[in-house]
């Protein structure tokens, strides 16, 4: 895989998990632009708090991410630990703490162990090298596969690379469905235009994504571009800006599919195309209810060909949110199958349950109603679903110092599940 | 129990289930004063549409109700069935078909068995009386428990009576969340009356409850007046009416109560309270979206005190929303201990976590934002929710008749569910 010039990764084992890797960070050997794009609940982490705060932004060189705690709800010491975590890997690393920005994901309300990645700064940053692999593998929490992706793009006669590290898996709601990402590029790019496009590639990607409906405190993906590329800086709208935007969708587009392909307790990849809507923002909404209501997900999960549930999901939030449609004068199918078409078709009901039995599954809702196509991502409901989020936290809050006495690796090497690629 | 005076009501086996009841009949001696709320999901089954379009109004009799199939999502046949009911219930009740409505519960997109309804008719009218058992037992689909409830007040001077029969327990959404209910009384009450009376009962009550947040496209209730308690008939607001309100809204929640507690795959009544809200509309939209969170839902069911998830589900509608709050600055309580006050706070997770085992467990909420305070009730989130719906059809689209072939009431017979109550 293709990485872009001038950064390092590195990945290590802090402590806050048991056995684990659990501490990563990006590194820059040139101060890049940064942007940030972040959850929208109001009860962000204090990570989160930091870095809205400091985005879009120049001269920024590092991001560290944990995993094992969200340092979400964590008081004013949460704050606090956040600055005391810049200001160690900002010494190691020889840079000003304000170039570093942190993210953090894990359990909620549970003081952050800042020293022990006080302590583990010094082997962070001595194993950094071009590799991300491991500062892929450290930011999983329940992921049971590691996430990277690349894109190169030339621009003004120039290779461009972005290369993309991201987790899900629980906790993806429909709007900045994701819990963290960070792309780093060797484009060369102003903040404001790096920002903007960041903020193009959520659109169709991160926020077309659900999981179960809950928004995470902790959800943001960071954009570093460190110019390295050497082409003229993108300083303005144009086709090299088009061009650098299109790779930063896409790549972003991949990583939504593989967080809903490796959801929670997911067996199979759900995508929903909803088209003929108003509009292209409604269809999108549209195609999230659909990929995001729990009795499609089971009925996914069981191959059922219980196709009602599609048009009941997407006329119930219609309903509420007031959007001119029609569900029954939809068409609807299931697997390339045609199931409705304003009226119940027959079809075989054997050959749909074999189709839905494969890893993905393709749901397509026609409303005839406008010219308005979107695609939405999620994943089966199932029985794993419930027995990650079932018992989550079990001793961690008997630990006196903020740590973690829990092993979330189990949820990767159950029977059930494969275990983490690396 | 307590029954209005002038209802007889039946529950028989048509043969749209095997080997259960499966319709049920709600017939007054005397002409009714009839409202009904719908739910708002665009893809309105048949009954609905039928039933929306005439009411409230005067001098209805009847409501037939059939589980084990929605007729919703059935084309223009759908509507001729609804009329064939209402044809077939009427003569056989020497009534005019105009005097009676029907519902329909069960699965979606597949055509009405009307002539089956048509051919019960008249064993349905004629196993009438006054107990409503088993037309409770009747609508049931994936219920587990039969639901019914009476209150009875004073109005000038006489006894009025209220007797509710509801169903759950799927596809229970955070707006009208029910699938069916009929509240017959013989109180003396206009139409408009009424009609405003069950608008205001079903604000705290019906719109309080969710199960998964998926909203059924055949909800309603319905509310039967015939008028025989004897007292003047109430025609404008003032103490009659109030009391009446009162004992329906009082009615409605008890059965919104039962209908969480027995929601599909659940284990556990979960009962929300957000207080300190800028409103108690406010209020009531952040129970519901913290009772219908997957992650809460699923802590619960594990009795895992994972209290942050509650203020991230808080934070996470409340941002979308826009509501002016700040999770940070909250309490919260989980089965009276204290977790959180604006940060984290020590507590014996092992007293904790026995608690959290017991039948019902309250979450309580102070947002320190205002005067609003609400309540909203959901349930666990269990692995017989995936398994009740994961493959709910299986061999519904088979059956070339229109018929369910499928057994629904296994699900009542299963060693994790107790039997449905008679």
């Amino acid at each position: 895989m293709k990485v872009p010039k001038g950064f390092l990764w590195a990945g290590q084992e802090a402590g806050i998990k048991p056995n684990r890797k659990d501490l990563a960070l990006v590194f820059s050997e040139a101060p890049c632009s940064a942007a940030g794009c972040f959850t929208q609940n109001l009860a962000k982490a204090a990570p989160i708090l930091d870095a809205e705060r400091r985005l879009p932004g120049e001269g920024f060189r590092a991001v560290v991410i944990n995993s094992g705690n969200a340092n979400a709800l964590t008081g004013p010491e949460g704050v606090d630990d956040v600055k005391t975590v810049c200001e160690a890997v900002a010494q190691e690393l020889k840079i000003p703490p304000a170039a570093v920005v942190t993210a953090s994901t894990g359990v909620i309300g549970v003081r952050l162990p800042a020293h022990k990645i006080v302590a583990a700064a010094p082997k962070l940053v001595s194993s950094l090298k071009p590799d991300p692999l491991a500062a892929a593998e450290a930011i999983l929490t329940t992921d049971t596969r590691i996430k990277i992706g690349s894109r190169s793009v030339q621009i003004g006669g120039k290779d461009v690379t972005l290369t993309c590290i991201c987790k899900g898996s629980g906790m993806i709601a429909p709007s900045l469905a994701t819990m963290i990402a960070v792309v780093a590029t060797d484009c060369a790019i102003t903040p404001p235009m790096l920002s903007g496009a960041l903020q193009r590639a959520m659109r169709r990607s991160f926020n077309a994504l659900t999981v179960d409906g809950d928004m995470s405190t902790n959800d943001c993906v960071f954009a570093l571009a460190n110019g390295k590329a050497g082409h003229p800086t993108i300083a303005d709208p144009g086709p090299a800006l088009a061009t650098f935007s299109d790779a930063l969708s896409d790549l972003c587009r991949q990583m939504a599919k593989e967080i809903a392909a490796d959801g929670e307790g997911a067996t199979k990849l759900l995508d929903v195309t909803v088209d003929g809507a108003p509009s292209e923002d409604v269809a999108q909404d549209l195609a999230k209810a659909c990929a995001g209501s729990s009795l499609v997900k089971a009925a996914i999960f069981g191959a059922d060909p219980n196709w009602g549930r599609v048009l009941a999901s997407i006329g119930a939030r219609a309903g509420t949110a007031g959007y001119a449609i029609e569900p029954a004068d939809a068409r609807v199918t299931v697997q390339d199958l045609a199931v409705y078409d304003r009226a119940p078709l027959g079809y075989d009901a054997g050959v749909l349950k074999a189709r839905m039995r494969e890893p993905e599954v393709r749901v397509e809702v026609d409303l005839r109603r406008g010219e308005g196509k979107a695609q939405a991502w999620g994943c089966d409901l199932s029985y794993d679903y419930v027995k990650i989020n079932a018992d989550y936290t079990s001793l961690i809050v008997t630990k006196p110092d903020g740590g973690v006495a829990k092993d979330e690796t189990r949820w990767c090497t159950s029977p059930s599940s494969p275990a983490p690629a690396a």
